[in-house]
């Protein structure tokens, strides 16, 4: 069913992005080439090459709510592709700003092209995400309604700087709450959710309530989605999440579980000593005892249900769940499928 | 008359950016904390400040252009505050990718709070720029015109990046083109200067024809400013500039005159020997030697003089230098100053 889903909207989506970063002429070829190897369309020779390129849930939300909402999904393309391309503008800095040199199992962009060709490199990235939503008046929108996708588009993007401050600046910090974490994911993960099916709902024509149970739909999806992200990282089977197990531990993540047995008053102070020094793989066994006596899976199980039980909630007030909407049907598929993941 | 000029446009987009820029909560003022540090209306304590922050010859252009073709100044506000917010992102981003520790007499934000921080402020400074320029529609433009501003603003972006990444990509390349060069300046600096003008006319309720003028001034304008900076950065005088002379000299900087030259058959093989090694102030004299034989001050003085008459001519042809018209007569001045200036 999945597949079906994404078998039907993923072509054109793609070929509308590879449109949006078609290659202006040859003196520019080097840069929208790293934004065509970010997208894996090209190796890093810049040659055609087909590679894992992402799961692209986020632009076929977009498409979704449109459908479910009333317009054909194909007018939502520009917001789909101005929706994935914004994320990945953020991957290309995120990369830079943690520092990791591979993504997808390929060198990321700043290490193949270093740091300051991929900064400028994301900031086009940015820009394009744009050129994509100035799309929507040539497939018919008004130019009224071209201008809140804009509105919903910037403040997403400011949502999405924020979260990512509060995740750096967390990094120093034994002292986060909860309700700090909650509020950088929200950022950092949930606004862009949201915003997909805003946008959606809002090309499909929605009156203003369905729009905001379709975007609260697409918050709580995203902070499920996140806080499983969190489970997974300490507690994930390596052999489905592809990463190593505990990989979390070892960069010393903040996450949730990590943050709740911080606040413990039993656990705390001895988790807190060990977050301030180095971590190595011997070191695991203590973290996950810690982690274990201070109840942190369980809590943050509850969190990841409970923000699934709200997305599920908001997706039924909607009013998109009636038989004879294929799309609204698929939307409850496709959450359903990203919540009960391994990987 | 341009002090005169400055200090009655400058307060409202000084207002009109502090607006945008405004903290929106506790868990935040890092963040929007390090964009108005940057600004310069706080130190690094984020403390009140008032340091020099720059020229803001950007936004004056957008309101006189506003003005002169038939608006209020009031209307542009907004595109005002966009363009020198755009502008101020991309130093932000500039000074990272560059390296550069200082500006303006103060260390740059990445100096102060890490790269990762910096890029990521820069990235919300970029964001702000459009929650700037969203505010016309208040102002009293229409959804249409609004779009083609935002148009005008992204097609500007894009080419921010692309000049931006030609200049990087010259770094290495000892046989860079005249026209290569001018190309890189034309998405560098000179877009932003035709925005600024184009945006201002499109405010205004200018016809295509005179919005086409005055956007080619302003990038006939930004051209010239460039490679006047150019030859300031080479044969400046130190006392005026506030930069040590010969500064591009010592870091290589492929400006037009080193390009110039090193197409020269007779200067351009030792020129290239001695760019590809690191500069010492000792080597400076058999540079500027070098420069000397090649004609290649001579050179740029002509072709900076051709972008003023270009600039001038496209000014005229805009029809808005009649004298009742004090906006474009301030225009006119404004031109003059930024093109006749020793700093």
């Amino acid at each position: 069913m999945i597949e079906e889903i994404l078998s039907h909207y993923l072509p054109p989506i793609e070929a509308e992005m590879r449109r949006v970063l078609d290659l202006p002429g040859d003196l520019l070829t080097g840069h929208y080439g790293m934004l065509r190897y970010h997208m894996g369309w090209v190796d890093q020779q810049l040659q055609p090459a087909l590679v894992n390129s992402g799961k692209r849930v986020r632009p076929v939300l977009v498409l979704l709510a449109c459908e479910a909402t009333g317009s054909p999904a194909d007018q939502a393309l520009p917001a789909a592709a101005a929706v994935e391309l914004l994320h990945n503008f953020s991957l290309i800095h995120d990369d830079i700003e943690d520092d990791s040199p591979t993504r997808r199992h390929r060198p990321t962009v700043w290490a193949l092209w270093g740091r300051p060709q991929a900064i400028n490199a994301g900031d086009a990235m940015f820009t394009l995400s744009r050129t994509a939503l100035a799309g929507l008046p040539a497939r018919g929108l008004s130019a009224e309604r071209t201008l809140e996708a804009f509105h919903i588009f910037d403040e997403t993007c400011l949502r999405l700087t924020e979260g990512q401050y509060l995740d750096m600046s967390f990094e120093n910090r034994m002292d986060v709450t909860v309700d700090e974490y909650l509020t950088m994911i929200a950022g950092k993960t949930a606004a862009l959710v949201g915003a997909s099916l805003e946008l959606g709902a809002l090309i499909g024509g929605s009156a203003p309530d369905q729009r905001q149970h379709l975007a609260e739909f697409g918050r709580h999806l995203g902070l499920a989605f996140q806080i499983q992200d969190d489970i997974l990282g300490i507690w994930g089977d390596e052999a489905l999440t592809g990463k190593s197990a505990e990989s979390d531990i070892l960069t010393r993540k903040k996450s949730l579980p990590v943050i709740y047995a911080l606040r413990s008053p039993e656990v705390g102070p001895a988790l807190a000593s060990r977050y301030t020094q180095p971590m190595d793989i011997a070191d695991i066994p203590e973290v996950l005892e810690l982690l274990l006596r201070a109840g942190a899976r369980q809590y943050t199980e509850q969190m990841a249900q409970q923000a699934t039980d709200l997305a599920l909630e908001a997706l039924h007030a909607s009013g998109v769940l009636f038989e004879q909407n294929q799309a609204g049907q698929a939307l409850l598929e496709l959450a359903k499928a990203l919540l009960d993941r391994r990987q």
